[in-house]
């Protein structure tokens, strides 16, 4: 099926170039389709690596070979399949995988524990070998691809091409990094979101780079849900080329290490927000900021609650300014809450505060506020100091188009 | 709104009269319509009751008097309010309930605390205390009204009126019990769930008619989701008059206490079951049995991950045998599963064994099955000998028509 592009939609930003990476795409015709779905990032010798996978118990054969990738001595190739998971596809399945890496590994001359692969699409269809094998024959020979076409290639039902860039200085040298993502619906991150590839010339050792990794996911990919169901093939991975030069970033002690970290989770908040501007069927982006709470983990169920809440997200989507269902998705989340010491609002305009409606609330600004297409609400719990802020969007007829008819 | 009546509605069974159990209805226009929205039920000294409440931790007023009011010495009395759940109402909510239980306990000459008091419908507006307090007096003063009147004034949103019956031979004698519910949105019960009440004229002690009720809850109510939301005001509550004569059962070694604990399970899986083929927006009415799990509390965890997964829910309302995703949702359910071992079926019929795809698996009768309004989906774990049933309905746009638009 043909989707629209979403209302939410960010163009595509100009994106420098990151020494050591060199993208390149084909058509594997893992669908009848006319388009680029095989991707294959080659990475310069001594890239690094770190990597987040799906916590699911059904996870695909590509992310349990990834989970014993990394922290790995090194990446020399990414190779990503668009419209087809591979996942839950048996002996059939990993053999596919196993027959890429050969080929891949053979013609860079490196191990095959350095070529990392992701598949993303239906669950259940073994990845077709004959297809695969050409469509990475076809990806070594091809020119160099843009990361635009790169971006486009890895994408399934996204209906916009999502990348983002920024920068840190680093001992004295400007470092770069870029990351290119793909997702919209299966979306609720338990530790990794979707396909997420970040690539960046700064020197970093694997295993702080993992480090780094973590803790940018734990407050960028892992506050985001479009749908709470949490895909089988999640992965995000982050290759360093170490192409700017320089000592490679050990430890936080290191100059320069917190200006690239905060980069890095920059650039995963940018890429998790924009997961969400391309949510299945959204039409609204909703920011939940939760303060109050009795720790920063409690707040961060609660705002995730409220997130995967089909009747916040509906209210919100009729512009309903319907708070009393944010109290409901409180009071399910299991978390410490005390009813009279709830505060709730919209944009900054207070609804309900200590457990009761504010009797001089005026709904009027509030309604016309929801009719934009951003949204924040605000939870106070009360209780301690404990806060966090999640990303959901608006749950609409849109999503019921796309999933009930899409074989996703 | 007005809502189309479900297609998955049963007619409203033949119910027979419970001696020591009279329903009352009145108007007290909670919204501006015309129908009643206060019922009444008035009961014969020497009821016991046990209740089961949300364990929501923003609930209700009524629902924090009835969490201490159970197992209590004795129920005389049952308000049920419609139209205005009262939840997140402060001290002008409670005032309005502590009126309610004032007039009926002078009625009746009772002790306050053996009246019981259940509100539901929009949360955070308070219960008008003068439009309780006429519409109280009026209810006092009425006709008694049918069981199928009392069941249409304590529904909202619902399409259809949801009762049941059922009896049992206990010490030679036949009791008989009748319930009525409410409910199709905000539903995944946390302990109980809406609004249901079973009047029985068997003799049963507070102690153990709380045990059955409990136990009876963890298979029945407990196994259903609409939308995995969980309501401010779920509350079951069970009176037994006694009116049927004999030693009041106090414990599983009495004669008839099993018999009397089947009927109470199956009344209570009757009741159930009406919430989901009213659940907001469903089309089909979908079973999901769960075995082999690790344990029966992992399988019923499993079974709701499954149920309230939004792309299982639009698969199956878009007669999609996307098994896949039933494999995505038992992933994320964060209970012990193994892949490779994980079976699938529809209906009877697998179509993936231990981990994989079954190669003759032919979708055609499959895809015909789901045509129907029934769906029974089948899990195996491999693991273990847990078990689990949940039931649940599909997503439609009929739910995001609902959600969107009516203030709930």
């Amino acid at each position: 099926m043909d989707l629209a592009r979403s209302p939410l939609a960010r163009p595509f930003p100009d994106l420098p170039g990151i020494a050591g990476v060199t993208c390149r795409v084909a058509n594997a015709r893992y669908k009848d389709w006319d388009r680029a779905d095989l991707t294959f990032v080659e990475l310069a010798e001594g890239t690094s690596v770190a990597g987040l996978f799906t916590k699911s118990a059904c996870a695909s054969t590509e992310v349990e070979m990834g989970r014993k990738q990394v922290p790995a001595s090194g990446a020399r190739a990414l190779i990503v399949n668009a419209g087809n998971s591979n996942a839950f596809t048996g002996y059939r399945g990993r053999e596919a995988i196993e027959q890429i890496v050969g080929q891949v590994s053979a013609h860079l001359g490196c191990e095959p524990a350095q070529v990392f692969v992701s598949s993303t699409g239906v669950i259940g269809v073994p990845l077709p070998k004959d297809k695969a094998c050409a469509g990475v024959e076809a990806a070594l020979k091809s020119e160099p691809a843009s990361w635009e076409a790169a971006t486009h290639a890895i994408g399934t039902t996204d209906t916009f091409p999502k990348a983002a860039t920024t920068s840190a200085l680093v001992g004295g040298k400007t470092v770069t990094l870029v990351g290119i993502i793909k997702g919209s619906g299966m979306i609720a991150p338990d530790m990794a979101t979707m396909l997420g590839y970040i690539f960046t010339d700064a020197a970093v050792e694997s295993q702080f780079l993992q480090e780094l990794l973590a803790r940018a996911n734990a407050e960028t990919f892992s506050c985001i849900t479009v749908d709470g169901d949490t895909s089988t093939s999640d992965t995000v991975l982050a290759f360093a080329t170490g192409k700017a030069g320089g000592t490679p970033l050990a430890s936080y002690d290191d100059d320069g290490a917190d200006a690239f970290a905060a980069a890095l989770t920059d650039l995963c908040r940018q890429l998790a927000q924009l997961v969400v501007r391309d949510g299945e069927g959204a039409s609204k982006f909703i920011e939940i900021a939760v303060t109050g709470a009795a720790s920063n983990e409690s707040a961060h169920r609660i705002g995730l609650a409220i997130a995967n809440s089909p009747l916040v997200k509906t209210a919100i989507a009729g512009g309903d300014a319907n708070w009393g269902r944010i109290v409901m998705a409180v009071g399910k989340a299991g978390e410490p809450a005390d009813r009279d010491r709830l505060s709730i609002g919209f944009g900054g305009t207070w609804a309900a505060k200590d457990g009761q409606p504010l009797p001089d609330y005026d709904e009027a600004p509030v309604a016309e506020y929801l009719k934009g297409d951003e949204v924040r609400i605000e939870i106070d719990l009360g209780l301690g100091s404990g806060r966090a802020t999640v990303w959901t969007c608006d749950l609409t007829h849109g999503y019921i188009d796309i999933n009930a008819d899409y074989r996703s």
